[in-house]
């Protein structure tokens, strides 16, 4: 197996930290994505959406999206739910993440780090800031009655969200009025084999 | 159990079809969001994330997100695959929908549609264009070689992606250019107990 993906990207460390907390080892081929090496015709070729990260089986199969491969490598382990309750509201989480969370603040950051906040940009990162901050709002409330999100023990939900709302404040959000948030944030840190970013 | 939605919605629309298509029934509340109803006190402290459709457990518990309410609903049922691989390709479809799909062509139809393109939107439905043909590029190539999303069988994929593709062109879509795209829809249309959107 083999995860095609840039370890500035929250997209990627969320496959890298899970991989690290299941104690299992995957191939990594770095790609620019800066660089255009997601949009290449080799790379369409493997996936046709263009985007890291992907997971390439040993037979050539490929599954794009990061929180649908995050399901992938952790079939059975105690990573997800046993309830068909817990592991809806687990999905509820990662697709909020997807829509509500991500498209925010990963962007916001991603104009500030990696394009180094051009005037170009300046407009849109200004935009991203309400919605951020709503999704923060959302979080807080759930983390102000629960350690993690979907109930008393780690999820795949956890390590989606902790991945851009850890460096949030790359993307100019304010964590101080969010401690539950803080604390959830030490939480996640504080797991067996939780390895950090290597942006 | 009760669904909050809105009956224009794709997002509520996805729900009404898998019931239908399992044969399931379930309690509906009409919530308009134009006239804010998502965003009441009383809706908030349901959900607050503020967006149909919920869905409310007779117990009170409640889950958010369409793709995620989804999976709650058709648990066991054979709109869901029995292999790890085609489980991961699923969510990945449902994941793409809501990054790179939804985003483009639901803002977009909802610009027209429901706001009845007024001139402070028309930019912003202008930029939609390409981002929405660019899903739907990536849904054609893969429709040119499987009948449905995942594999051989109809699953949630399917109905996720068909509640906006089939209404695109009231996004300003045109599917002209998109055969597998158009047989897919008809595959889907020609389900048993298939229900159209009750717009
Ligand atoms: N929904 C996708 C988003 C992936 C994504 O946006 N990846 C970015 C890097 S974080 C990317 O590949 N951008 C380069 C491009 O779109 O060409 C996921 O969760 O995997
Ligand atoms: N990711 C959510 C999106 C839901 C969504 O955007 N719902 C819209 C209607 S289609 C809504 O509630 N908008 C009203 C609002 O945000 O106040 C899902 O899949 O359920």
């Amino acid at each position: 197996m083999k995860i095609y993906g840039d370890r500035r990207s929250g997209n990627c460390y969320k496959l890298q930290l899970l991989l690290a907390l299941l104690n299992k080892q995957c191939e990594w081929e770095d790609i620019d994505i800066l660089k255009g090496e997601s949009r290449t015709d080799g790379f369409l070729q493997l996936s046709p959406n263009g985007k890291i990260p992907i997971l390439e089986l040993d037979d050539g199969r490929v599954i794009s999206e990061s929180n649908a491969i995050m399901h992938f490598l952790a079939v059975g382990s105690n990573l997800m739910p046993t309830t068909e309750f817990d592991m809806a509201v687990l999905l509820q989480w990662q697709f909020f993440e997807q829509y509500s969370h991500e498209p925010y603040i990963a962007v916001a950051r991603y104009i500030n780090l990696y394009l180094g906040m051009p005037d170009t940009h300046r407009t849109e990162y200004v935009a991203k800031q309400a919605g951020g901050y709503r999704a923060l709002a959302v979080m807080e409330a759930r983390l102000a009655n629960s350690p993690f999100l979907v109930s008393n023990y780690l999820t795949l939900a956890d390590i989606s969200l902790f991945a851009y709302t850890h460096v949030a404040h790359e993307g100019g959000f304010d964590l101080s009025a969010y401690p539950a948030i803080r604390n959830w944030i030490k939480l996640v840190e504080a797991q067996p084999r939780f390895i950090p970013m290597q942006a």
